[in-house]
């Protein structure tokens, strides 16, 4: 069961430039926005900074950066680079508490929920408007009290949910925002917990219908591995760090084979990345065609060889064992699970009818994991529909929700226009937030266009100023 | 100089019916909403609720509670009872966290400035929206997720900046808000802070121009006060209960009665009234009747004399002594003046034209004050603008602004139409929220067409749900 669905980021490939494309700065900002305590504790937020195309009186073109280093989203955002020099823009990628290097607590921040407390979604957007003020000031040379600095904020994925919250709960700091692939609704929404899954299914069942022996696999590791002999075997097939034991060894190499199903459909490019593993072009399709050269109906054996054999387009390095164990976590996933349990709680499941084994959402379970892990209980799991509104959006304005209809997360987008200031754009073919990602000569037809809607409105935005 | 400039409110006289027209109730609420911590730490927050005007299907009328215990805000709000019964409305007055019974740390709460540091607007609004989830879901069988419930704030001067700022940070929680005597634009303004005492000038010019011998008084205090036997004269002259002794006895002397002429302003309803003193109709009317009953020219003394004769009409009980002294602060004091030292900072000076003693705004001085008082600075005074936007409402909806023209809060108000959606009234010959007093016979033109104002805006915004 996905308790923990990944959408986070590692870097895996730095940026290799001599020349440095970016300022690396730091701002102070209070650890504790809300409240005002004899102590002032601050800590040092670090933002990316490029001027290489800005012109005074440009607009800045700020990124809010999600749940992990913010190099990887400068790397992998180049859209705002793209667009900057038409714009005369200057570029900013603000990072986000707890992930890459502004952590509250210097190395203790992730150690246990004491120092985790001020990690919150709140905290994060106010980070934001600080930086916002600081840089409108210095670029701007006037101050919030008298106009609204021109700045655009743009997000994708938990970043998309942060540049929209950004302009519904602060449009005098922001003029508009353009949110990609931002699940807001999937938050708390239990009665659509399956969709995620489904169209994770629909991308594999289009080529060729390999969701099909996908869907026959767990049931060949769930045989299989009912005798010694069989773990064994099964171990050595996948190349496991740690031997299968129990039938906890055995969900978790489920759990985890489901997990890398999931990123090739959220990294399903047209062309080779370097974003959360080292992927070739169309990787579902390299998939699904690594598996079918296997002959998957064989044996459950032949199913288990190819599948493993397949999936190592995914976890990639021959040389070292694949360790699927949940209970590691680096510190990303330390910190954004720990934002997932208690704030961004995103329902999960998956029906008979999709390739994954199939599950129930139970908040109950995935409370008492989150209290077995943390130690912490949410004050009110809907508190976050309570802060931004969930899909009450009407009274919102200058949003451009924009979803890639392959995106899982597409599930939890705003996939209809809500007024004529909050838009949605739908993007055929499209995995996670490839509109924000740099152009490429293989870019399709429909993702230009969508970075042209971005330009567009974008320019009436300014306008509106 | 009036540092702090007193907008709180105490009991007076307490509610005597034998019946009590509402019931008392609480919530459990977190003490700090912004942070994820394993101790979960919650308070009572305490509601008056009233049922009597509910029919099923109604809306609910909240009152965004403000510096005071919140019986006083329904004891002086009558407008919501008044036209709950047309509505078939529930009301309610939810209470400010630190004030009344509502104390995150009990009897330690206003002790130490360690148990302070939850009082913030953030964090009160945060209460609020808690509170209206929990009524809208039993009131209205539904969910926010759904939908939003039928919820109207209203609020005056503070309580009116929450209720503003409630529906431009929660437009999915109240579906509009009546925000009378917000001044919100008095905070950080120190372009205009003069214009807060120019206004309580000319209502005292207005009556038989008795600003001037105000305005004569200061320097008769200080002349006849240069002598030991001065200071004991005036000590007598105005009943004080600690001796006139130091200049900074003399500064306090006059500070308080300063903050009497401006109650007096507030508070220049047509009838009696029993809000923050027990005053006749038309104070400042029958201040300055009663000041120039005496013959206020013939010599400083008989000046002074007159004054201390007047001002008795507010401090009211010739039995008690009067007791000027800054550094004794009632409990509502302490809190407020935390809120008026690092979050609502209202610049107030006063120029050589009008009535009081000219002084400058000094933030610095300001801030040493409440540093010494408090043992905490401001992180970033203009936090508030940041986090509310100040003057810019362009983005917001739904709000009606009404200001008194006799209120010395409409320095800060918004006095202009906005957008189309929000609004501001102008209400003539009337003093500080009047509009959400209950009604009168003696009630003005102005203030009856005012209130019918609102309820049309009611209907329009409910309608709009």
């Amino acid at each position: 069961m996905l308790v923990f669905v990944v959408i986070f980021y590692y870097v895996f490939n730095a940026y290799v430039s001599t020349k440095s494309p970016y300022q690396e700065l730091y701002i102070d900002v209070p650890i504790d926005h809300y409240t005002f305590s004899s102590t002032n504790d601050t800590f040092k937020l670090r933002y990316l900074l490029t001027e290489d195309y800005y012109v005074k009186g440009g607009p800045t073109f700020i990124y809010c950066g999600n749940e992990a280093d913010i190099t990887v989203f400068f790397q992998n955002t180049g859209f705002l680079l793209d667009i900057a020099p038409q714009f005369n823009a200057l570029v900013v990628f603000a990072e986000h508490r707890y992930y890459g290097k502004s952590m509250p607590f210097g190395k203790n921040s992730l150690t246990s929920p004491e120092y985790l407390k001020y990690l919150s979604s709140a905290q994060a957007l106010a980070d934001f408007v600080w930086l916002i003020d600081i840089l409108g000031q210095k670029y701007y040379s006037t101050m919030i009290t008298n106009d609204t600095y021109p700045f655009i904020a743009f997000g994708g994925s938990y970043g998309g949910m942060l540049a929209a919250w950004l302009r519904m709960k602060y449009p005098h700091i922001v003029l508009g925002s353009i949110a990609s692939s931002a699940p807001i609704l999937q938050i708390n929404n239990v009665k659509t917990c399956e969709m995620f899954n489904q169209i994770v299914t629909n991308s594999y069942t289009s080529y060729n219908n390999c969701s099909l022996p996908i869907k026959l696999s767990w049931q060949a590791i769930r045989n299989l591995t009912k005798t010694d002999a069989g773990k064994k075997n099964v171990t050595a097939i996948f190349n496991l760090c740690k031997p299968l034991h129990s039938q906890m060894d055995i969900n978790e190499l489920i759990d985890g084979i489901e997990d890398i199903y999931v990123n090739l459909a959220m990294l399903n490019y047209p062309y080779p990345t370097n974003f959360i593993s080292s992927l070739p072009a169309h990787p579902i399709q390299t998939f699904c065609n690594k598996l079918q050269s296997f002959d998957v109906v064989k044996t459950p054996l032949n199913l288990i060889e190819a599948i493993a054999s397949a999936i190592a387009i995914f976890t990639s390095d021959p040389k070292n064992c694949t360790n699927f164990e949940n209970g590691i976590m680096n510190p990303t996933e330390y910190a954004w699970n720990f934002q997932a349990c208690f704030e961004l709680i995103m329902p999960s499941c998956s029906s008979k009818d999709d390739m994954f084994e199939p599950t129930q959402w139970d908040y109950r379970n995935f409370s008492n994991d989150c209290f077995k892990r943390y130690g912490v209980r949410s004050y009110k799991p809907e508190g976050i529909l309570l802060e931004y509104g969930g899909k009450i959006l009407k009274y919102a304005s200058n949003i451009v929700f924009s979803n890639g209809l392959q995106d899982p997360w597409s599930s939890g987008g705003i996939l209809q226009n809500v007024s004529e200031t909050v838009l949605a754009i739908l993007i055929p073919e499209a995995a996670h937030h490839y509109d924000l990602r740099g152009s490429n000569v293989v870019d399709t037809k429909y993702v230009i266009d969508a970075r042209k809607f971005h330009v567009n409105v974008i320019k009436k935005w300014l306008k509106m100023n």
